[in-house]
């Protein structure tokens, strides 16, 4: 699934929300001494949850619930007089659908569009003060706005009480679904072991506390899941971790189960360093308040940066070690064996599902019947076929020709195309298995492409090998790769504006740190061997079709020749397994190089998806995976 | 010249600095109210100039006079008790050497060194004050430096008087040497021009002021060249400007000379607004204070945020804006017609005195009297014998051998190894001419390389040309080329320790900002036609030998068949044209493609160099190029 997201937004027709009440409301709760002891001037309303989630839960949804805009991305801010919203690119055109002309639509990336800090001066009167809730802005986030508010004479505050929730009627409540425990057979390590290997970091840095925070990381560490978030079996949850106290705040009804109970050992912990002090999730921070109001002189509390400012703003700032990436974060990015072994059950499992789904479409299609929701639906169907299935991992972007071009396209009964024998179709999905996540692209064409489209196809292809077979020094950052992906689309005058990978958890969010392979020089930590990313250039014309190659690859030790200062070298092995259509490729324009790992990788296919396919009895997929797997010349 | 250094120090015999009585009189003048209101703990001694320039003038060689040690990098700090000497990996072996053991050498990039902040803290009695030159600390690194020291109850203090100074006896005068002006034949614009050029990025920006502290930005925007500085041809000054007003800080003898006086129509200016006042060097500090007490509310100031602390701290804080690029960088970076031109005439130049250097070598060498020392030096004299000759670009990197595999090496009379047909040489040396600067690398064996040699040389060659032939989109970072120049290398579990290229000035600093090619990912601005970069990776085996070949090469346009999104595409142009030697190349491991730009290298070098060697009527350095650059099967 491309990340980052770029520019193109979802062209369809959508009517706007109606906030001329909804708007009334809100300034009157801005003025309400029930929530703030003196009236604020403006209020910023983020898009996360207090988690800094990417995918939040529908209670979360508070800026679309303000201005009816529900892309991915963007903040509103409204004050007495004004109210705007900053969104990027991939949304201007979905934004100015959704929003009534109560709102002003701030376009950013734009040069001439004001960024918050700059619009909010320009417009307060002198001396305002602007609310957020401390709970969804980050702490840098936090620190950047109020600098730049007191260098212009006004303040930001903390409003305590969500002023959306406020106002919001029929707000969903949090969800608390039911929690699954996860034995060693699917984690290759108790939650025991990965709390002692988290002290051990902790000893080691001189640390006392660790506050987690990030929903993904408190799962993986005490080897639990939840369905809280669409596509993310993932919990609300808080952990405060302490050399000799583990406390876990989560909703305390979901803890009366027995499995759960005695998964955490709740009634007969083993050791009293491992006894887990369970508390409501909202208790967090008055708890918090109590250990740091404990500390000692000189004692340490790890938090991350991306953690929400009020957490943050619990520990006073001589306890505080802010970190860009925890230690579970960078310990649950590099699989153990375990892990790895379920990684690739869970690929071949969604192979199968996929080679029987692209023999399905190749029967169907010619009828005229399959849309691009319809064959989504397939995909989905198939998958859940699959033993441990659980859910996709993301919404399946299933696009026809001009939709392929719309990077983060999902399609909508509006924009819904029929698959042709003319058009290219990408088909951009994935999912969660008890064992592993997956995702995978795959751009075909059932009629005959164009010279084109094979063309572009081919320097996309060259660019998903140049990564995919890239051998490279221990300790080399994702982002010096990205240039490998680009190299056959540059030589021709291309480009993709999007990354051309991501870490992808086990079990776990399909897009996670801290590791990824991209032009823009974020802090990423060095591919481990271990790490699982997203190998995924593409091309898009825009109008006409998108074309994008993605597979999950394994990072693995390489051996080449030498071994220059005894560093070791690393490579990848691609997790997925699903044959890359061999018509769209322009063999010309292939080094013998390449056409050796097309026909490595497709004997891979045959033989593990073959030997899967054999055992499910699926005869038309192993037709077609007979077929698609012959090596080309 | 291989950018940046990184790990290997001289191998060479030195006998320490005896600084006992410099480290008791520094010491007192800690103490000494004559400086200081209050006596300091610490003192700290910065190796740089009030320019932050990366040569520095003998008068501010001040770490060196205080501890012994010369390298390019290091701090000294010294306190009541301790004293000690922070340097990185190239130097450790130096350092060791030029200091006695009153001084502790801190190895920075070792684990368990700390860092200068985290030693004073360790060492220092509670609520200490440090002291630094307020000059010679960037204001960036004082901000650091200042906000560790705070949050652990000490306090930095701007020293005004230069302790070192204070006790540096025969410490030699600033250079004041005669002033270069530069017509427009060499130029392109006159720095009338420029000045109208910087004042519109001004009025743009809505920048009152710009204080220009660089020195090569300052000899730029005026058209002028000094020698203050060997291999710089830069001089001391700052200058100021305002919308109307130019004031110039420099040596007020300088300007006596009638040429000059012209050239800055220091007489008979055309307009006001072009009329420039000049000052003494060292009256910046109070002109600045008058600027900025004139300021009106709204009125900004730009200052480079690396310029010196005492500058920056005159600007109040509400009228600073600091910019990690001056207009002044980004415009010199990208050279005009004139200066092009220029450049390649320069290039030119050098190639003949480096074909005549090799042709001179090859027929020297088997009689066993060429050393590295000789041979660098008949590089300068030949090059002397070229017009405009003004000096060398920097210090020649002269090696035979092992002590190719030394990057920063610099041959001493200790180390001085005789070239032979037996191991390889490795030259990187450049001039500077009055229409342009060189830096060039070639390795050469003057025997038979073995298949080792020849086969890492490949790898280089392959990378030289990965960067050289890439095609890449208008806007792409220079370190997003980096890779191009190891893939080979990688691929065969080989890697070099420095960056892939850094910027060359037009008669101007032999490194310089804001482009570069480079794994680190430093803020480094987007490659732009006119541009100019060199293309240098390299291979070192410790012990054995060094490999690098360097290319100063021109951004310029490319024309691929597409055209993204009207972006357009940039490649190289190579101005270096010296052959690189076929005999160290295994044709084998090269693709046709590589094959093919070798060649029509060589082509080039031939028709150009050739028609410039037979215009001078050098014979047998021609019989050299025509053998050198016959084509490769």
């Amino acid at each position: 699934m491309a990340l980052p997201p770029v520019y193109l937004s979802l062209d369809a027709a959508m009517s706007p929300k109606i906030t001329v009440e909804l708007l009334r409301q809100l300034r009157q709760a801005m003025r309400n001494t029930k929530y703030i002891a003196e009236p604020i001037q403006a209020y910023i309303v983020p898009s996360g949850d207090a988690h800094q989630s990417e995918y939040i839960a529908p209670c979360d949804c508070r800026r679309e619930f303000i201005c009816g805009f529900n892309g991915s991305a963007g903040t509103a801010i409204v004050t007495e007089k004004h109210a705007a919203m900053w969104t990027d690119g991939r949304y201007f055109l979905q934004a100015s659908q959704q929003m009534d002309n109560n709102w002003t639509l701030m376009k950013m990336g734009l040069k001439e569009t004001l960024s918050q800090e700059d619009w909010l001066i320009s417009v307060l009167p002198e001396n305002s003060t602007v609310g957020v809730d401390p709970w969804i802005i980050a702490a840098d986030q936090w620190k950047n706005m109020s600098k730049a508010l007191a260098s212009a004479g006004h303040s930001l505050v903390a409003v305590q009480d969500n002023l959306i929730d406020a106002i919001w009627m029929d707000r969903p409540t949090r969800p608390s679904t039911q929690l699954l425990t996860l034995g060693l057979g699917f984690t290759g390590l108790t939650w025991q072991d990965k709390m002692t290997a988290l002290r051990s970091k902790m000893a080691e840095r001189k640390i006392s506390w660790f506050v987690a925070t990030a929903l993904d990381e408190i799962a993986w560490l005490f080897n639990l899941r939840g369905s809280d978030i669409e596509y993310n079996p993932v919990f609300f949850a808080y952990a405060i971790v302490g050399m000799n106290t583990i406390r876990l705040f989560v909703d305390i009804k979901r803890l009366a189960v027995p499995t759960v109970r005695e998964h955490l050992q709740l009634d007969t912990p083993s050791k009293v360093e491992l006894s887990i002090q369970t508390a409501p999730y909202e208790s967090v921070f008055t708890e918090l308040q109590a250990v740091c109001a404990s500390l000692g002189p000189k004692e340490k509390v790890w938090i991350s940066d991306k953690a929400s400012c009020a957490l943050m703003q619990v520990i006073p700032k001589t306890h505080r070690s802010p970190i860009p990436y925890t230690p579970l974060c960078l310990a649950k990015a590099v699989k153990n064996a375990t892990e790895i072994q379920g990684m690739k059950m869970a690929h071949i499992k969604d192979a199968v599902a996929l080679c029987e789904l692209f023999a399905w479409l190749e029967k169907e299609i010619p009828k005229g019947t399959v849309t691009e929701i319809s064959a989504a639906d397939k995909a989905e169907e198939l998958r859940s076929q699959q033993k441990d299935f659980v859910g996709l991992s993301f919404p399946s972007i299933s696009s026809v020709g001009p939709n392929g071009a719309i990077i983060h396209y999902r399609p909508l009964p509006e924009t819904n195309r029929t698959l042709s024998l003319n058009e290219i179709y990408l088909l951009d999905s994935g999912a969660q298995y008890i064992d592993g996540t997956t995702d995978v692209t795959r751009t075909m064409h059932f009629g005959s492409p164009s010279a084109y489209e094979k063309e572009t196809f081919t320097y996309v292809l060259k660019g998903h090998i140049a990564v995919s077979a890239a051998i490279f020094p221990n300790g080399t950052k994702g982002h010096l790769l990205d240039s490998f992906a680009r190299q056959a689309l540059w030589e021709s005058g291309l480009d993709y504006l999007h990354g051309t990978g991501h870490g992808v958890g086990c079990f776990l969010n399909v897009h996670e740190g801290p590791c990824g392979i991209s032009y823009k020089t974020f802090a990423d930590e060095p591919l481990e061997a271990g790490m699982i990313v997203s190998d995924e250039p593409g091309y898009y014309e825009d109008g006409l079709f998108g074309i994008r190659i993605e597979n999950v690859v394994l990072v693995v030790p390489a051996k080449p020749k030498y071994n220059y200062r005894n560093k070791g070298s690393l490579t990848f092995e691609p997790l997925t397994l699903v044959p890359i259509q061999a018509k769209m490729v322009n063999t010309d324009l292939l080094t013998q190089k390449e056409r050796d790992w097309v026909n490595e990788y497709h004997r891979q296919c045959r033989e593990t998806i073959g030997a899967e396919l054999e055992r499910q009895g699926r005869k038309e997929a192993m037709d077609w995976l007979i077929r698609e797997t012959q090596p080309i010349a």
